[in-house]
């Protein structure tokens, strides 16, 4: 595994593999490595010949009261669970070199980026699709993975790769989830033991929208009522959202319909979780 | 030469010339071409083994009272133009292909948008970086070369490749003028025999100001009213700007420096006209 710091050099390293006819595949990440990370190296390993992790803490998708300082960070533990997956690459730049002054130019994805999680950070996903779009360009990946865990990102990556005709697979790999549920998250470290222990209700109040589903329930507002209650019964919980919508769009559904999903963010202390499950497939 | 309607299409034949190690060279076009298309062709050229021009006259780049409907077109033309001038493929897709529903990604350079010609035309230049980046990644150049007559929009695009890191040199090719000295522009049918007549001022107050600064002015505010006057004498003018600016950030400027230009918008009727010269070249 080579760690590349400098664009020019992984220009010149992937170009080689490129000229080999080799398929190169691209994890994007913020670094502080978990399973769920790990998980999407599997993925791009069973899609490409080379894999690529990027690990930047991209500054434009936070705002300025989010975590963005206090983000938890550990390359010398990274670089050793990605070299253990098989990373073959992991491209960890300053983010001098990914901003350079003066920086102007940003991708936004009008309404899509302006519910869900856009609603408490209206900048976000416009950091996101930037530094996404940054590394396309950078790595040229033909196939690149993301975590289902941040479905509204998965999403609006889908449509930003189909609207400016990126020549590039996108792959969205399930949520891996702690043995009681959590979802994995690199921001679970926050969580006091309190509020650790409460936390996996999220979980289990989207397994009992799935199964509210399953005996026939179809009316939105009455499973996200439902959600609310049992994630409420938590008392250290704080509800951001709990929304029920359409997997291409993000809009609100109301009654549930093959693509119909629900998403929430909570809020424990100062953490805020999210996660989302599928209350209806869409078939192909 | 071969005339390429879908991106599929694109995609296939160019993936041919890439395989074979051949510099694609693009130039973006909206049609109606003239002398001025056309030696970008011929920069294009000097610089690549292939040169694809694109004709698209791109809706999102008109505002809701500009002239999209009335926009002139002649494909018929373009082709025999191009063909003549040695482009190997046009790509000349439908607006429905290069926009289909539902559409939600912009590419923005925040205030670089929103000075000289973006004051008027506020959602002109969110237009242009999203059409030139999609164009970017359909056909993959090497090399994209776009007009100096342009050079609000030229300035912008080097910001967005150098911001989102697209892997593509771009080339700006000098304006190519009318013997009077009007800029050509596919805009200038519109004009009336006598606005015809009395749009050479605007280059002719453009070189008065390149000499007074040969003289030894510097002064940005005075030359600027002295280019504004000279546009006056001829009575069907009404200007939208006169701004001396840098080259770089396309901030006004007090004093001329390396990098220093003045941009031009003058309407004669309904037409609006746009022009520029450098006033102190950069040295390298």
């Amino acid at each position: 595994m080579q760690i590349l710091t400098k664009i020019d050099e992984v220009r010149r390293e992937l170009d080689k593999a490129c000229q080999n006819g080799k398929k190169i595949g691209l994890v994007p990440t913020m670094g502080y490595l978990h399973e769920g990370h790990l998980s999407l190296v599997d993925t791009a390993r069973q899609n490409a010949d080379v894999v690529v992790m990027s690990i930047f803490v991209n500054p434009t998708q936070f705002g300025p009261n989010e975590d963005l300082a206090r983000y938890p960070r550990d390359f010398a533990r990274d670089e050793k669970l990605a070299r253990e997956r098989g990373v073959d690459y992991i491209f960890y730049p300053e983010v001098a070199a990914m901003y350079p002054e003066p920086y102007f130019t940003y991708i936004v994805t009008e309404q899509m980026a302006k519910v869900l999680c856009g609603v408490s950070r209206p900048i976000h996903f416009r950091g996101v699709t930037t530094i996404v779009a940054k590394l396309f360009n950078i790595i040229q990946p033909d196939v690149a993975v993301f975590g289902q865990k941040d479905a509204q990102q998965a999403i609006i990556i889908r449509q930003m790769v189909r609207d400016l005709n990126f020549p590039i697979n996108i792959i969205v790999a399930p949520i891996v989830r702690e043995p009681d549920g959590l979802a994995m998250s690199s921001r679970n470290v926050y969580l006091a033991p309190e509020e650790r222990q409460q936390a996996p209700v999220i979980h289990r109040a989207l397994v009992e929208a799935v199964r509210a589903v399953a005996q026939g329930q179809t009316n939105a507002g009455e499973i996200a009522e439902q959600i609310r209650r049992t994630i409420l019964t938590t008392p250290l919980a704080r509800i951001d959202y709990v929304e029920i919508v359409d997997d291409r769009t993000l809009l609100p559904v109301k009654i549930v319909a093959p693509g119909t999903f629900v998403a929430v963010a909570v809020y424990y202390g100062k953490t805020r979780l999210i996660d989302n499950i599928s209350l209806k497939e869409r078939e192909f």
